[in-house]
């Protein structure tokens, strides 16, 4: 990890376990809990820090507040060719999203490409797990969600619109392209990071009091103004993804999501998978750049993965605690 | 326009009946001429000047050379349900472009989404033409196209990606939202008109010839090195977008395509529409970022249409000469 955090190495096995029995506890049935639990002890074992275990309390803090629901299920509203839409009745996010994008695999064995939206869920944590999904499904996949208002438009200086995530996934036989990226340049926590370790951004990164663009992140947070990736080009970006992802739900919009981080729900997403007609092409392009030492989106998380497996998964200490202060005594 | 070339005014029909009467003469049916005219000035008359009456030039060029073939169509080669695969045979890139939408749309009235990937086409001239085809039928419309290698991947020096412009568009009451973006901070025209003007950037563009990044579009130009939208964010979103449109159509990836401007042809596209199920939803998030004086994604246009319509489009003067050479002695 690289925000300067203890970590500890934990054998995946024990923490998927602990995990779903922490969750077992806070209502979840065996298997949802199970499922729920395995979903972030990959996201750590993939090494996407952020939304693994030490998102973990956080999340059970929302069961515990009335955010996340953790007995409901999306149930269908619409839909009856390859688009359905689906309302997720405030689930735990990431059971939710996986079953969406569950469905609209289904749905693209059926006609070729499925959408599905689903509208009033939570934080599906790790955007790009939906995208591995499809992928080893042989599908491509893309998705997307809206946020609450984290990021100022180009044009502002507050925070009106969502970093919403975007997930492109291309299966491959030597592992997926999986492209997983908010629409901010850097998140809160990346900017926290290089804060905490006194260092400069590797490029601008946002604005500081004074409405200047800076590499200095300690100024970035103090103006609370983060920088689109690609400045308007994100920002457009961002507002077209919340456009579509709650106009095909039904469902809310960035500027209706409750702005406090600790009560964002209701959110908007977006599932496609479409089958391809030809996989082999992939192995040529990813081919093409790699002679050049290109990296492709996602080349890092099977490396990571596989010394998570031998080595056992890096967890911050301080997570891991909280996690095992919460199981039962044995 | 702000590339500093003259210009002029032309009322739309002169320059509508102008452009297809030289398509005539280079071989286009009657209806087609029409047809693929009324994209190049619909184009101007909206104000995205480097790929309206500017571009034709280069357009009949490109038939005389033999790249694009004027009676060329679409023919479907695949595809069963709501996805359609069709090989462009090296057609008129927009009519091309026109008839996959069009053919999306119709999918879409029958499975609530429909999906055309196209293999073997031409350069689709603007981007947005087909987002705001499929808004103004009351869909969302979602393309892409990908281009020779025109842009350096983040860490690479070489164009390996191209820039591979996204649309994504929805319907309004007051106008649709049309996000038309390629993949990199500024196109090269952009880059031309700036160091034409003498003046920097407003933000980073790219690299210099020693590899620091710089607001100097001429150290940019002769570096041959402009900069992906949001760094590494743009270039895998390149990336990504160039596999899916390879794989759903089976055509070319960037890699493959011939690199040299005037011979860029058989790329590799893809066409959705999506039945949204609220568009009122669009006027209230639009309403949100105006309340605040942001921008909205393709606002200009509606602006410079009429403008346009009322005062003749604005052509440059050098352009619309070659036009009149091209033309019969009346």
């Amino acid at each position: 990890m690289d925000d300067g955090s203890r970590t500890q190495r934990v054998p995946f096995d024990e923490l998927h376990r602990a995990l779903a029995t922490v969750l077992e506890r806070e209502g979840f049935a065996r298997e949802r809990a199970a499922a729920c639990a395995r979903l972030f002890a990959e996201t750590s074992r993939d090494g996407v820090h952020t939304h693994g275990i030490a998102r973990f309390p956080r999340f059970v803090r929302n069961i515990r507040s009335g955010i996340v629901f953790p007995d409901a299920e999306p149930v269908k509203i619409g839909g009856d060719g390859a688009l359905e839409r689906w309302d997720g009745q405030q689930g735990p996010g990431n059971l939710n999203a996986w079953a969406s994008m569950a469905r609209a695999l289904e749905l693209a064995q059926s006609f070729g490409i499925g959408c599905v939206a689903l509208r009033n869920t939570n934080h599906w944590m790790r955007a790009g797990t939906y995208g591995w999904q499809a992928a080893e499904a042989g599908m491509i996949g893309i998705c997307w969600t809206n946020t609450l208002p984290n990021l100022p438009p180009w044009g502002s200086a507050s925070a009106l619109i969502g970093n919403n995530p975007l997930v492109i996934a291309v299966p491959r036989k030597d592992g997926p392209v999986v492209l997983d990226m908010a629409m901010s340049q850097f998140s809160y926590g990346a900017l926290e990071g290089y804060a905490g370790r006194g260092v400069s951004l590797p490029v601008e990164g946002g604005f500081d009091q004074s409405g200047e663009l800076t590499r200095d992140p300690a100024a970035i947070l103090e103006a609370g103004r983060p920088l689109p990736a690609g400045y308007w080009k994100g920002s457009g970006l961002a507002i077209a993804l919340d456009l579509a992802a709650a106009m095909l739900s039904g469902g809310l919009a960035t500027h209706q999501i409750d702005p406090d981080f600790d009560r964002e729900t209701r959110i908007s997403q977006l599932f496609l998978a479409i089958q391809p007609v030809d996989r082999a092409i992939a192995d040529a392009v990813i081919a093409s750049l790699q002679r050049e030492g290109v990296r492709y989106p996602g080349e890092r998380v099977l490396r990571d993965r596989a010394e998570s497996l031998q080595k056992g998964v890096a967890v911050d200490v301080e997570s891991w605690q909280w996690v095992q202060q919460e199981l039962p005594a044995s």
